[in-house]
């Protein structure tokens, strides 16, 4: 038990965050999580890295310690320099949590954490970059949707982008997947308000603190958001939201989503980015054309391009990039999802045109990659799947699509 | 010597036609040729495999001759059902060559055929099924420009399909590639303009007579191109264009151009037709996008997501589709490409992109497969193409470019 993490400090740090029926170690490891997000910038591959190699509360009292306690670091196995250098970065951050926590039960937020079953274990794939904690505003529920996609884009975005935006993003929602986006003004806009006006879910990303809705021109937005479906930061309540915070919470939606689609860019746009982490973690990247005159669309044209982002015209396009069947098929909801049959996950975690290695297939479809293996096999056997060097392809039944 | 076919007939057929110079072999293939594409419709593989097996004046004294006369048909081992077909197909058309060949002298046409020094070699990637010859007002010489792009699209075109469909065809143009579109309203007429317009040169590929100039609307502008381009078709004059012939002429604008690029098409427009004819020659498709909410480009984007069409936003674009390098890379001219070096040649003929197997880049580059094949070996060993199990791609040397 750790003198700097007691139980009684935590407790009290964690009033009306948490849920009150939290064991001792587990509020010690919330309130561990917490405390990280008021230390570090998002995305610190050394808190990451030492946080999984020590657990939280461990990792914490370290970072917190004086330089004297801290002799035996060096078995951790992390580069000694880098570790201070992140020691260096903590520190002075120390007692920043105090408000941060006040500044979260003021906006009524609540913390999720890795440890919580509302976590989305998506971001998971930023590995020691993933996000520490959530701060949440609204239906953590939401987090755990099956299919998401990350509707992206522009904040100078046309009259011709914002409505294709809208239009994408009310059909996705009704639809039942879940519409990521950063609450911008332009694209991510119009992509919230097309969700919402649907009636579906659909979460805004900050780059600041839940608490501190950005931009101010947005508050309302991003009050509805919270309401009928959820705002989140990884960053403390208080925070401002820097330009470092904006390219980091970029991951964060990249990650969160099954797709990322960019429907308005200019050449360099900042829309790119989130595509960028989307294409980093192996996610399909889609980009709306538009008029090869206008400047807001020739982010996506390169896209295209340059980084095979697939051609979306509509919320069919969508779904055919979070690999599941034209229009007919459903999307598997939460409750569906557990009511599927094996085969039937497999075949929905395939695509018809991009190969995915097992690795993948069992990943989207939450089995270990040796059950979907196995079922790949029998499904190949069955004619159903098709295998090539790169990967698992489904096979269509019907006849391929013609195009004359 | 024949009695069907013989010299004196010949020369006076094709007088002002061809060459006055001709040996009597060759004015007796020209003919041949010639009356040849007054008994078929265009693409009829009979004819061609028959003229392939035969020879051209052969084929045509059986095709010309009694029933009783055709005994040793079997010989040539094609079906039998399908060259009596033929048979039946051509004989009711005996006897139209005077006036067809009277037609194309009074519009001031010319006849091309397989054996002339201007013959389109590209056409002989369609086999059999290849036009028997060209009937052409204006300059010959222009069907054997090292760079064609096929520049398509829906005669029903808005007003951004033609801006943009002509400031593309007026850049590739003033680069020296030449145009190839279909003369129709909307995208071709707009294709040739800007061509003409930039002094570049262009084709119209016509589905009837060159001396009969379809649509009527276009009849200046058919006129203009035939003064500053080249008219062809390859039904002889005299001849209607029909729904077929629109069709077959969709595949001699594919074939005469190393890449074909869609502007503007609606989900069942004729120009993917065209798209078609290129993709199954093997030549790389480019479409280019518009608003999703415009009818007018749901072809294009179609391309893209089913065909692997390149998102096409200008003539830079299309010159990487023909494989040539970025704007300070000259595309080389018909004088440019005897001077070039072989190696310069192979690394012209590949793309960063696209691998091409060791035929196509000889076919590309002018060299034989196994001369090519010999550079693109020396050309890897010095790191600067990669050799795939699809093909051979260029290695850029500069970095690859960075979206973010």
């Amino acid at each position: 038990m750790s003198a700097l993490v007691d139980v009684a400090t935590a407790r009290r740090g964690m009033a009306a965050l948490v849920d009150e029926g939290l064991g001792d170690e587990e509020i010690q490891r919330a309130y561990a999580h917490a405390v990280w997000s008021t230390l570090v910038e998002p995305g610190d591959g050394v808190a990451g890295a030492l946080i999984e190699a020590l657990g939280v509360v461990r990792a914490l009292e370290l970072a917190l310690s004086q330089t004297s306690e801290r002799a035996a670091t060096s078995e951790i196995g992390l580069d000694d320099r880098e570790l201070r250098a992140g020691y260096a970065r903590w520190q002075p951050r120390r007692g920043d949590a105090v408000s941060a926590f006040d500044a979260a039960r003021r906006a009524g937020a609540r913390l999720l954490t890795p440890d919580d079953a509302a976590w989305p274990v998506a971001v998971r794939d930023l590995g020691v970059h993933a996000p520490l904690c959530l701060w949440v505003r609204g239906d953590t529920g939401i987090l755990r949707t099956p299919a998401a996609v990350a509707l992206v884009g522009a904040r100078a975005a046309t009259a011709y982008g914002t409505h294709v935006a809208s239009q994408i993003a009310a059909e996705c929602a009704a639809d039942g997947i879940l519409v990521v986006s950063g609450a911008a003004y332009g694209i991510d806009g119009a992509a919230h308000r097309g969700a919402l006006h649907a009636a579906g879910p659909t979460i805004a990303v900050l780059a600041g603190g839940v608490d501190r809705p950005y931009p101010a021109g947005h508050g309302d937005l991003i009050s509805q958001i919270a309401r009928s479906g959820t705002v989140i930061a990884e960053v403390p309540c208080g925070s401002a939201p820097t330009k470092w915070r904006f390219l980091a919470r970029n991951r964060v939606i990249a990650a969160l989503s099954g797709a990322t689609v960019v429907v308005e860019a200019a050449q360099r746009s900042g829309a790119l980015n989130t595509a960028y982490h989307a294409a980093s973690l192996g996610r399909p990247l889609g980009a709306v054309p538009g008029p090869v005159t206008s400047a807001a669309s020739a982010g996506c044209h390169r896209l295209m391009r340059e980084a095979d982002a697939v051609c979306v015209t509509g919320s069919a396009d969508v779904r055919e990039l979070l690999g599941y069947g034209p229009e007919s098929d459903p999307i598997p909801g939460a409750e569906d999802a557990a009511r599927t049959d094996g085969t039937t996950r497999i075949m929905d975690a395939l695509s018809a045109r991009t190969p995915r290695t097992t690795d993948e297939v069992a990943r989207r479809s939450g089995f270990s990659p040796a059950d979907a293996g196995g079922v790949l096999g029998l499904l190949e056997l069955d004619g159903r799947v098709e295998r090539a060097p790169t990967g698992w392809t489904r096979r269509s039944t019907a006849s391929p699509p013609r195009l004359w």
